[in-house]
């Protein structure tokens, strides 16, 4: 499944040459309707990319037609030029749709501080319009990876008739604040915009927003949510923020699962926390430790690193409160020592550290891995 | 020069066979008068080791007597036992020097959640205590290494007849919130214990606390400063604290540039900010980006991800002001492309990086390391 399941959409990726490996690396995801309403979330980076700036107004009046996507190139920190080629990739698009540049989303992802050839990007718009197609979803997902290995794809189809498709790119600057990597939602649901925006910010914040790879926040993330109606379907404004999330869970697990060099995916969950705030804090602090990231790679369930870790959040609790366990085997007790370390097997990929902060009843779970040499090398020997 | 540099204290540094290597292992550091006034600084993380909880109680009247230092061993989450054998060595401590148990300080370091040995260590005190002598320090730096390669000392010398010694140990999980590390400063200058407090915390202020080598705050760091005045002699205040700060400056870099795994030292300057906290939010959050530490690691002048770091606090600046140079090439000029990146030297072991934010006059410096293979090994291959 993914951004042409729903009916209404319609979809390409192809080869501009903005990458050097000769890969895809422009997608389109066009919105046919009848229905045009849309939501989307950037990221909280001050320093917001110019496809950023152009698409947050585009949005503004919850109307979307066409989201344009490239890899190759972040269009980051390129000053007014940078702006000015966002929206002239918006009209190229316009153009060729017959539909308003307004309605047109931007988003890129590569190198910060580069400009993008427009030449190269102008063809292959033009080339993606021709190749648009209702099961153009994979190839479009293929367009817009980086360092991903696998294209990342979820759907769900409701039993009432409306479905729900995404696609979702990003391996490395993973981090929080709001959207964290560029994400296309499509459903041919009957929602207005506001309706779709409210479920859009219930969900991720509840997935993206508690993905958090490497702490580190890019200029340019987006997740766009693109509305058809052509189900003729209104679903509950509940049971379709649960769907939605689900699939944006899927997504986030998937960015995760392929996260620059990573070696383990780690659920860092804190239970019986005051708040659920607390419980994000505490797993986020804990995602965040280089050490205890360190110590999983090799294996070594150094729970004296998780709790120096949460010791340095805001979070109630009473520290003499504090338990760990690791892959089902409770190492701390009491914030003293408990079963034996030697009891954890981290020969897994999958790592679940529960904290539980005895302060309360909120949860929460944060997705992070592992710190590796791989993750190093990638990130030393490759400017991205 | 170091603890036993000024007048008035003997130290000590033996083996007592808590660390495997068979390596020095505790450090006495004794303060013979005639004044005892101290003060200290304590890690802020609310996780605290055992002897962090002892000695802040030790140290609340303004008098110390003795410092006990021990690697191979942290004594943190260890419950109530962990506390009562801070308690026991500190008592061991008094009863050889026929002193109070309440003028001992105590200080550890090593893997959490493992229960001192507390035969050893007794011996130990034993040992370190008839080996005490006015030129121990060297042997009490050597006794507080972890994974150090080389002791840290420093001091200063008045021409007023006062000095100033200081020695440090620290080589991960260095980061700030107060104290960030384990620290011994002694001084033959006669001052009260408000006094020594007020310098002490001014001089922590700008030099510790702003050594941020992998983010990660400790449960052990400690900053302990001991007046024996024995010079006679009453510095100006400000003099005493520009000396002190100067002593903790110089342990702070040899800190950095021990640091685990580093392959560069790295100074991230902030330069025009509005305020001085925000020259140190933004400083922290590029020496905190994994991505930006690798990049330098890899020789790459990614500027791009100094601007995503600043872009993540909130520092006042006008994104599109914002410049950054490397190693004296302004690689970002407004918030874009400034000077080719290829002109940026980073073979070498020192790195420069100014953020010129556009938006008052203060400045403020962070100190941090690049992010390398060696680091990742180090700490997933031990225990720590």
């Amino acid at each position: 499944m993914g951004v042409t399941t729903p009916v209404g959409f319609r979809a390409a990726g192809v080869t501009a040459g903005l990458k050097a490996s000769g890969k895809r690396d422009v997608a389109l995801v066009v919105n046919d309707g009848p229905k045009h309403a849309a939501a989307a979330v950037f990221t909280a980076n001050r320093v917001a990319a110019a496809p950023v700036l152009w698409s947050r107004q585009a949005i503004s009046d919850g109307r979307a037609d066409a989201v344009l996507l490239n890899s190759g190139g972040a269009n980051a920190c390129t000053g007014p030029e940078g702006f000015t080629n966002a929206h002239t990739s918006a009209e190229q698009v316009a153009t060729a749709l017959g539909i308003a540049a307004g309605d047109v989303l931007v988003c890129s992802t590569g190198l910060i501080g580069v400009p993008l050839p427009m030449p190269q990007l102008g063809a292959g718009i033009t080339t993606a319009v021709g190749a648009l197609t209702v099961d153009g979803g994979p190839a479009a997902a293929e367009a817009i990876m980086t360092t991903d290995t696998v294209p990342k794809q979820a759907g769900h189809v409701s039993e009432d008739g409306w479905s729900i498709g995404g696609m979702a790119k990003g391996a490395g600057m993973l981090a929080p604040g709001l959207a964290t990597m560029l994400v296309v939602l499509t459903t041919d649901a009957d929602l207005p915009a506001d309706a779709l925006d409210t479920a859009l910010r219930a969900a991720t914040r509840v997935t993206f927003d508690r993905a958090d790879s490497d702490g580190c926040m890019s200029t340019n993330d987006t997740v766009a949510l693109l509305a058809s109606g052509a189900s003729g379907q209104v679903p509950d404004a509940d049971v379709f923020t649960a769907a939605l999330t689900g699939v944006c869970a899927t997504l986030a697990r998937a960015l995760i699962a392929d996260a620059e060099g990573a070696g383990h995916e780690i659920a860092v969950r804190t239970v019986n926390a005051a708040t659920e705030d607390d419980a994000v804090e505490v797993s986020r602090a804990v995602a965040r430790s280089t050490l205890f990231k360190t110590a999983i790679f090799g294996q070594d369930p150094n729970w004296g690193r998780v709790l120096a870790a949460v010791g340095t959040t805001r979070a109630a609790y009473l520290p003499d409160d504090l338990n760990v366990t690791i892959n089902g085997v409770q190492v701390c007790r009491n914030c003293g020592i408990g079963e034996p370390r030697e009891a954890v097997d981290l020969s897994g990929r999958q790592v679940d550290v529960e904290i539980d902060l005895g302060a309360g009843t909120a949860t929460a779970t944060v997705l992070t891995n592992d710190l590796t040499h791989d993750y190093v090398h990638e990130n030393s020997a490759y400017s991205s």
